[in-house]
């Protein structure tokens, strides 16, 4: 019985998770991110450093522990952001900055089992961190790398990325005359789950705010625009306060940026300005960024991150970072799972040599060899079987193509196209040489199959 | 500080571990193995299902688990085949046998902190499994796939794999009238460890042989051969029994098999009988591998394994299984600890694009897509400082061209010669386009550097 929380693929699906993290790799890399793996274990101080008492940690423990053995303190890391920022302090004489990496692995939560709750799944994070400083311009970057990344990601249902400034809000509710700031953030971030009214009579009793303050903080929530007409919604609302401008300046910077990449996708992914969103209180201090898949906001987002003034610190030197993180589990184990996305095939194969009989195996195994030698997958029958059966060997894995020895005939098993062919010479086309990423009824765009 | 057992590596060591985790991905699927990943958990129960108290399993534990949760008996694979035999029962219905996958993930062991002892390492595993029965014949296959595999890691010192059977020896026993076959080859296993006298008592204190079996089961062992010669050194001993014909007979074919590879392999793989070669007691029952690196032979055997009768069992339908090992950490982290082993940049970008002024950045950001679109990996430069600092910008990295924006000029910074150039048509050369793998002072062949 599979352990719940702890997803398996079987190798049809693993095959499209291959294709997501080959396209991500090439993204991320065109762009100048350097790989970075760093081990499962961190130890429990580096995991609860950052105050962060609510996760749930896997501790370990040795299960032959002797009585010599003191407990060790490792536990598995929660996140990809934690083990980057010990790794950049531990490394920073190694480094150059500003510096760039990609982390694509698994992290753990040691969450109580129940139904669609993951305990191990992958993310992929981009961050570009710099030492005692990092120019804002790097925020445009990464989310122009991410947005480039998912429109790569062409099987997915469409990614509409919400972009906002935390010192937009925040300068914006100080020029309102709002005196806790925060207070008014904490009550918006609850616009998802509480109803309008609530929110207005919360921002009053909790935040402070008058009946008027309470009405404008809200009409800037609402504020949602795909260009940067946000510019003129926030200006209509009369408020002013040199945060507030330089927040505008720097989301209008990140919309603009990422505009051309957007129009590039043909419709894959949308940007837009959002100024609800504010990922939580005290991490991010300038842009911010979520991410849901059209027809799937179920998900919740899948593709968050944003700028963080101190990523990490010794003590003496602060380094700044700005980054974002794509759920690569979260997003496609749930589509997998459903069967909207699958792979064509669940072999690599792309050509099964038939067998005629043991004895000529060499035989198959040479035209296997040649095949393979052009970079053609390439596997021979287990058994010399009559050809029909050896034939039903391959359509079972998907193999697209059948050769027989004996007359170096090739038969595409789909067309039933079967033709002379020299194993020095003969290609396969393009689309075959790889399993393809098939999509099934997908909201908005046709499936290819 | 870095936790005891727990390597990490800095980007440009990673990359050279990318390339052999690209190289090793190639070979397997141009031969039809699948690829495959598990959870990093597997039920405690199932790490120690087959019988391996012995071995150091962390175990998993919430930290803050309350009263109400029971210890949930979790602990982290020590290794890829104790997964990959509770996937194949498990999953049987919905895989085609014979089923080849490859697998490369970590494993953990729960291991005393110690020099040298890696608590977290790499393996990538091939195993061809059938339902019922598997023939021979992929016993060849395995050996020639992973021959392969080794053949095209061409920065690796050269690989010598020692092939034996442990039907041939077992029934060389048996025809030299031993009655404890099992008891002979535990001193046998010794032959590394102790003189040659002491193995010689110990086959007859311990095994029950005469000093003239003890003489002659001795000899068996330190047969090694690089062709199939070792069949008349076999036979000049004088034993004979069915199960020694039969283990002659399948050495021969996997030898034979091996041969063409390791002639195309330049020198890289040699490929040998060696009789001494046992791999335990109670696993495998046919076929058995080890391989040693010429020159650092005391890494151990970098890529075992063998055939074993039954891999799994789900009660009713035994699964035998052939399959081998490559101890990835363990292989290459030495090899990049000591600088034996390095890439020639820590970035993976080809281009730096100079930028002039702040104002003209998104003329070098246009560069740098165009250059991207065509798949070459650009970075722009993050600060318009003078262009001489630009330039060490990129020299710190190994990034090895400068563009200048206002002239279109491309510079090779390690020849000096720069050019005119279009960014839609400039391409770099070939061996440009990733980080290359550069090999220092390797013992047997020359390093690129």
């Amino acid at each position: 019985v599979p352990i719940s929380g702890f997803p398996e693929l079987l190798p049809s699906q693993r095959f499209v998770e291959l294709a997501v993290l080959d396209s991500l790799r090439t993204s991320f890399e065109l762009h100048g991110f350097a790989p970075l793996e760093t081990p499962a274990v961190e130890t429990v101080d580096t995991l609860l450093g950052k105050g962060e008492v609510d996760k749930e940690v896997y501790v370990l423990s040795r299960l032959h522990a002797g009585e010599e053995d003191a407990d060790p303190g490792l536990g598995l890391r929660y996140d990809l952001t934690v083990p980057f920022a010990r790794f950049v302090v531990e490394n920073a004489g190694h480094l150059q900055f500003p510096f760039r990496r990609y982390q694509i692995q698994p992290v753990w939560r040691g969450e109580r089992p129940q139904a669609g709750r993951y305990r191990q799944f992958t993310q992929a994070d981009i961050d570009i961190v710099g030492q005692g400083e990092l120019p804002f311009h790097h925020d445009v970057e990464v989310a122009r790398v991410m947005a480039e990344a998912l429109s790569h990601l062409d099987f997915l249902p469409p990614a509409r990325i919400q972009i906002n400034n935390r010192r937009l809000i925040e300068g914006f509710y100080r020029g309102l005359g709002a005196t806790d700031p925060a207070a008014v953030m904490r009550v918006i971030d609850k616009l998802d789950k509480l109803p309008y009214d609530t929110i207005l009579a919360l921002l009053v009793t909790d935040a402070g705010l008058t009946d008027q303050q309470a009405a404008t903080a809200l009409a800037l929530a609402e504020i949602r625009t795909s260009d940067t007409s946000f510019l003129d919604a926030v200006k209509a609302l009369g408020v002013t306060h040199e945060l507030l401008t330089q927040g505008l300046d720097e989301l209008t910077a990140v919309i603009d940026g990422c505009a051309p990449i957007a129009a590039a996708s043909g419709g894959r992914v949308t940007v837009e300005a959002d100024l609800r969103i504010a990922r939580g209180l005290d991490y991010y201090t300038g842009t911010v960024f979520e991410t849901r898949l059209t027809g799937h906001e179920s998900l919740g987002s899948i593709c968050s991150g944003g700028r963080y003034d101190s990523l990490a610190s010794d003590g003496r030197t602060t380094y700044p970072g700005v980054g974002i993180s794509f759920g690569l589990s979260r997003t496609i184990v749930p589509l997998l799972l459903s069967g909207m996305l699958a792979a064509s095939r669940s072999v690599p194969s792309v050509v099964l040599v038939a067998l005629e009989n043991e004895d000529s195996r060499s035989t198959s195994d040479d035209i296997a060899q040649a095949l393979r030698a052009r970079g053609i997958p390439t596997e021979v029958a287990a058994s010399p079987h009559k050809f029909g059966k050896q034939i039903r060997y391959a359509e079972r894995r998907g193999i697209p193509f059948v050769w027989f020895p004996g007359t170096n005939e090739v038969k595409d098993i789909r067309s039933g196209d079967q033709k002379a062919a020299d194993p020095a010479a003969w290609t396969p086309p393009t689309a075959d040489l790889k399993p393809q990423v098939l999509t099934k009824a997908l909201p908005t765009r046709e499936g290819t199959q």
